[in-house]
């Protein structure tokens, strides 16, 4: 019998090939760093569930991951022990709690928060490089807001995917997406994304069309048409991944 | 005659020595970057002014600098010219504007606004090491800001500067100085202190005393008697420079 717990977790991306091996890479994944932090720990070789896939470069604040112990410890023993054995990697258990042996990080997450910053000015960014995507051109977010929304609800996002996404479906239901200017640092736009679940690269290609809507190259007609065509190769960019943080991820239980 | 510029500068203060030297260092200086980038833009060898000569660790997003250089040049093309040979240094000139021969950052200032952050959760940070203070130990805003306005005004702050501060004068006066908790991220709280002039690491240790406020260890009279002591003594630590940041620089002219 074993014990399995749940984490909540946050990591810094840059420099990790995401959370798993997607292709062929030189660089660590956060799932290797964090096996690797429990086996120093307890001598447990264990597998790591992560609610999400996150990929290379993409940051996260809420990332919720499960994996099972052979003995019971201390949900705080194990936080402190695995935040200490995982360095140098910039990899923290935020929270640990004990759950039920059916509790699977994946399979059991209703919804996924994902959170996008955009630092819109002309200068590039000295602070905060690598965690916030720079774009010089002036964007709109009133404009980018109300575009989008269009996404909102359950459609084929055929025209939203990767061209790696291994999905059977392409139906996915979109629970919210909000454009705003930070309130706190008025040159950041923050896109906030919820859904049950995501196609591969998704959020990545929305924030690409957003680009578009806050430049006034996109209405809520043309991203109306784009999602309608079923075809990747008629809409915009894929954002780049720094700019992506995984910020919550809701469980009923 | 030489022509005068005004730029607005960020940078990530880790791993640089301060603005400018104060003891002796062998990490670089903002100041000696930002020179030897206008070096090799336009060969002037030049002396750049800063408004605030801030202290190892901490960063800026809205320090003032001013320069002269020989010849006349366009504002954008220095700006962008500074930016590409201030590299690999996180540094970078936000905004560039001729002014006239007689301005002084440092002089004419009328208002140095900092704002100071602080991670208030029991982990440690993943992202945003280096760039907040981290607490663990659970802090209350409301009572950090009540604390505190005992120090709102005109006041003799011999207990709230460094031993090493040289200014004459220890009678400064403080125009602002509020706590809240960020709107967008729950467990980081945010100070904002402004002032025409502050003391050697009178921030820092105006924010030492806010900790020990918000933990409830300081009340409102406990600061109170500590600026009536005249007295570095009698206070609370200073806090660490990485959660400072210089935002604003106000000007007449």
């Amino acid at each position: 019998m074993t014990h399995r717990y749940k984490a909540i977790v946050e990591y810094d991306g840059t420099g990790f090939a995401g959370w798993q091996q997607q292709r062929h890479q030189a660089q660590p994944t956060v799932q290797e760093a964090v096996e690797v932090a429990l086996l120093r720990y307890c001598g447990d070789i264990t597998q790591v569930h992560a609610a999400g896939r996150t990929d290379a470069g993409v940051h996260a604040t809420g990332q919720v991951i499960h994996f099972d112990l052979k003995r019971p410890r201390e949900p705080y023993e194990i936080q402190s022990a695995v935040n200490h054995h995982v360095r140098p990697y910039s990899i923290v258990l935020r929270e640990v709690k004990a759950v039920a042996s059916d509790f699977h990080a994946r399979f059991n997450a209703k919804q996924r928060h994902y959170h996008y910053h955009i630092l819109n000015r002309t200068a590039p960014p000295a602070l905060m490089a690598g965690y916030v995507w720079h774009v010089p051109v002036p964007l709109d977010p009133i404009k980018m807001h109300e575009a989008v929304q269009a996404l909102v609800g359950k459609h084929d996002f055929s025209s939203f995917r990767s061209a790696h996404c291994s999905a059977q479906s392409a139906i996915r239901t979109l629970d919210i997406v909000t454009v705003s200017r930070s309130t706190e640092e008025h040159e950041r736009i923050i896109i906030h994304i919820a859904a049950r679940s995501f196609l591969h690269n998704q959020v990545r290609i929305i924030v690409g069309h957003l680009y578009q809507a806050g430049r006034g190259i996109y209405k809520a007609q043309d991203i109306e048409a784009i999602l309608a065509a079923r075809d990747r190769t008629k809409g915009a960019f894929t954002a780049p991944a720094h700019g992506l943080y995984l910020t919550k991820v809701v469980y009923d239980i």
